[in-house]
């Protein structure tokens, strides 16, 4: 795997990873190569920052040629970490829960579901594509005898951080969090959120000052 | 609702959000007040932020005794445009749809889901807490006769363009993007997207990095 030559910014990876979905997007296409140009269009930036954010990893490109889309997308795969599994604990055997099983692009992308926890006494013991699911109190003792990379929270916020506590003893390395509360890993432990309320917050705060602008331009009028 | 002193980051809103939900979860603990340092610390920033952000839109707090906890929560309320309604479509009645439409964090924060389009023939016409599934075929004309005012996509990648071009014909001021592709909308019209394998590649290529770290070390103690 090519190593950065010097830090990557959060934000550049989360560019990386929208570069890829691009590019397997344009080899759907049947697509050879791509310019920075257009790859920057359809991730929604500029062709300055595609060289940039790539150049971090070497160069890719062939000047007016643009990338070869496929090795490219293997490179991008490579950096991004997909090139091996990760074994993965869903704990939250809820809708949301569910969905994030089935969900087809992480199972796609080397994530493998290993273990299902939920503290509902109906739900535990019952499968979910052969995987049983188990009770969220042996959570640390499970993931210490069959350890996983990483942890995708779907419970209720009021049990978010005490399962984060958890599984952080039993030696996770990272974890996705869709529980709607803050928690708290230590140092050494990756966390990333997912702010459902937050992503459609940033929606209603722009819709309503947009609607606040119409309607001081419309009284200005007046 | 109070408006900004000056232009308000991407950023700046998120975090407002985040606030909020550590507001809310301090009021379910029966906290009254709060000062900028804790409430800082529950959402993973620092005080001087918290103040920044909050002083965008006026002073909430008094120096010493911290922030009133009830009252701050329902001006961010308000701020992020919650003091409202939101009337919602849903199209893509698939378990990522379902687990949104059931979410019960949207539903307190007053989105209500009016309108549910999918296009698979087994499901239109089937009922979601009574709502009956609509063909997305006729989702422009349903959305001009009864409009919302937000989209949220669950839709495959293929067809994520072609809804949100409808959407947006209807009339649809914000899109909530869940769709595994990059949309693209016209100015005047807001989009999200909540990018679930992007989040996990973000943690995928953290740990990746850390392993490589921790490798080169090992090699140099050899």
């Amino acid at each position: 795997m090519p190593s950065p030559s010097r830090k990557v910014s959060e934000s550049a990876i989360r560019r990386l990873s929208i570069y890829l979905r691009v590019l397997e997007r344009l080899e759907r296409e049947e697509e050879l190569t791509v310019s920075s140009q257009v790859l920057a269009d359809r991730a929604g930036t500029t062709a300055v920052q595609v060289r940039k954010d790539l150049s971090l990893f070497g160069s890719f490109g062939k000047r007016g040629l643009g990338y070869a889309v496929e090795p490219l997308k293997k490179q991008l795969w490579a950096i991004l970490g997909l090139s091996q599994r990760w074994k993965v604990a869903l704990v939250g055997a809820g809708r949301m829960g569910a969905a994030l099983f089935e969900y087809p692009h992480f199972r796609t992308r080397g994530f493998e579901f290993v273990a299902v926890f939920d503290s509902d006494p109906k739900k535990i013991g019952t499968r979910w594509s052969g995987l049983r699911i188990q009770s969220a109190k042996v959570l640390e003792d499970s993931l210490r005898e069959n350890p996983v990379e990483i942890v995708i929270l779907t419970v209720p916020g009021r049990s978010a951080q005490e399962v984060t506590d958890a599984a952080v003893r039993a030696g996770v390395l990272g974890i996705l969090n869709f529980a709607p509360v803050e928690i708290k890993v230590p140092s050494g432990v990756r966390m990333n959120a997912v702010r459902l309320t937050v992503e459609l917050e940033a929606l209603t705060f722009a819709l309503q000052m947009e609607a606040g602008r119409m309607l001081k331009v419309k009284r200005q009028r007046g």
